[in-house]
């Protein structure tokens, strides 16, 4: 009997690359291998104890429905949140999300039907892939080059790609994968494109604490753009609490609040027990944040210097998030990172890294590039790195 | 200057039907009102203690991403919640989702592609239309009769309804808005069209435990359907746990399982600390289910000889779940839900319900049926009930 056929777009949903190869990681580890894992943007660094210490003090009776635009507690510590980062928004203008993921997909359905394009910069966060997918939208990848240390291009070359269904152009900043952060003359074009053309801009700022040069600018703070701005945040990286899966969409349009709130109230609410572990840890006094961008720069520092030795290795210091995007010295990048969790180890340990074509929408780019997430500590860089080094070394000389 | 336009698809986003009412609640709450709530799903029942002893004990210093088909320990429970169901499943026919609501958009999106068709019976769980939506996918209803309880039709009725472009049935039993327990030969009416036709089934079953007459037949128990069955789930009322935001996607389609991870993928984990207080919760012995379907079933007697003796209402006893879907005796139902939160109060005490129409496709269907959610003590239901019926007296002698 014919069984039914899933649906095309369900067919073509990309599976996540980073991911994709944890089938193996496991596999090596049932071998006794240790694996050092540069692949996911996983930080070590614990969650702070205020979440935690919110969390088991929730003392509800009953885990009820939440409101579907987030917990009181929550948008009013997101509001001064902000105001901290001198990001002037109201408890109106923002909507609570399940997960930095969430937004990202409540923003492409609000600014984009079936079909319609939204430009994005590549190499690009990989799980925009999926999103669009779901969404039915197509991106339009524009590719950055290593060599400029992934900034964007000439307003010209950024025109051209605006079609009639261009409906938004999303950025990310500090960026995952590259680690660059826009210049505020970078965010002002972007804005001034958008304003143009009439365009929403979509900007991903859940590395915003994470800057080792220069200074972080927001959407939100690029003047004449208010009704087309649309920020995308998510607690999962600054509090190292990637498993609350809260976020949140905030804009200063009513219409896109309204529809964000509607889409929001279809599935009801965000996580109840990790919104008010969530409201606790944006309260923690910003010294919290200087001592973590410290560590990651110490971090950032140790990986570009092991990767500056490896002979081949192409990239530029990156000055924010925790990613390096670096171009390695082997043919084939999916290849190798397989291979160095089938085939190799180095006193039983082995390093694990996210190939680059899967942070692009254009076939054949990024084959030989990887990401690397310093997300552990010095030491356990060191070694990753060197184990990596020699990795390189070995699968050249097979 | 022209600022972009939000998509059509946002545009069209409906509203809640349960939840936009909310804002005059509010209102009525700040002029003193005490409003009983049978408008929305929301049990009073506390929380398992050992769902909420499971939080306070979760003991990871990093809240980190999970596994994106669902933790370990939660897909062990749920197997072994599921054996005492005596439906058979693994956990590789398991996704776990956040909330019974991604299980459903999921679902969706796996079996359609944007503009197919999907069969619903209305009134139904008024957020499929919203999943719809957001989905791009077509629900085509067929509707049912309160005078015959909100049965199934005969075969004929839904094979008519079948088109090109029709890719699943979907089904609710016990059903939310309706309470009814669909019998077996239903369900196998359900499962011989779809394989006749070469169809999905998708089978929300969220109310499992909630049966007062009759049996719960689950689709997962239907014979000769395995590859086009997909059961969707979640831990919200049966647990009372409706903010911890835990559902699953189950299917013996290994097609239907891989798209259903690559989605899962992308949006990377569901919440990792109410997916441990979940995993505690599954493991509850059975007669925590059998004190709450008593202490229901008492709680529908109660609406339902209220209900009774108001003249007009037109219902039969539902056998499960935790809703009645009732034919009131006002006009226009809308109309009389907002009335009854703005204009009237006994002692100081009002009651909600949710308008009809929500739960229909269909436009001009449900204008004189609203779903009234059991979900308080009988006493307060008593009142609420009380209220409704002088409201009802009033609103049509004004």
């Amino acid at each position: 009997m014919r069984s039914p056929q899933i649906s095309q777009r369900a067919n073509d949903m990309p599976p996540s690359p980073i991911r994709k190869l944890v089938p193996l990681a496991e596999e090596a580890k049932k071998r006794g291998i240790k694996i050092f894992h540069l692949n996911i943007g996983q930080p070590d660094i614990p969650t702070p104890p205020e979440f935690m210490n919110a969390v088991r003090n929730y003392q509800e009776e009953v885990l009820a429905y939440g409101n579907s635009k987030g917990s009181q507690k929550l948008l009013s510590a997101l509001v001064r949140y902000y105001q901290r980062r001198n990001i002037q928004v109201e408890e109106k203008d923002i909507q609570v999300t399940t997960g930095g993921s969430e937004a990202i997909i409540f923003a492409m359905i609000c600014v984009a039907d079936v079909g319609e394009e939204i430009i994005v910069f590549e190499p690009f966060y990989t799980n925009y892939n999926g999103f669009a997918q779901m969404a039915d939208v197509k991106l339009t990848p524009l590719t950055l080059k290593a060599e400029n240390g992934f900034h964007l291009p000439f307003r010209e070359k950024i025109e051209e790609k605006i079609t009639s269904r261009t409906r938004a152009i999303l950025v990310c900043s500090p960026n995952n994968p590259t680690g660059t952060v826009y210049t505020r003359e970078e965010m002002e074009m972007i804005a001034d494109i958008c304003k143009k053309h009439h365009l929403f801009v979509l900007s991903d700022e859940v590395y915003r604490e994470f800057i080792y040069e220069g200074k972080h600018t927001s959407i939100m703070n690029i003047q004449g753009i208010s009704n087309q701005a649309i920020l995308l945040d998510s607690v999962s990286k600054r509090f190292s609490a990637c498993g609350a899966r809260i976020g949140c969409l905030v804009s200063k349009s009513q219409e896109v609040m309204d529809a964000a709130l509607r889409l929001g109230q279809a599935r009801l609410c965000s996580p109840s027990i990790e919104q008010f572990g969530a409201s606790a840890a944006l309260e923690i006094p910003d010294d919290y944040f200087e001592r973590m961008a410290s560590e990651y720069k110490r971090r950032r520092d140790t990986v570009y210097e092991e990767l500056m030795k490896i002979p081949g290795v192409i990239c530029l210091k990156p000055s924010g998030a925790f990613y390096i995007m670096a171009k390695l010295p082997v043919n084939d990048i999916e290849d190798f990172a397989r291979w160095m969790l089938t085939d190799f180890s180095l006193d039983g340990e082995t390093t694990m890294i996210a190939p680059g074509p899967g942070f692009y929408a254009t076939p054949g780019k990024g084959l030989d590039e990887a990401r690397i997430a310093y997300v552990l500590n010095v030491n356990d860089l060191k070694k990753a790195m060197r184990i990596l080094a020699k990795g390189i070394e070995t699968y050249n000389s097979r």
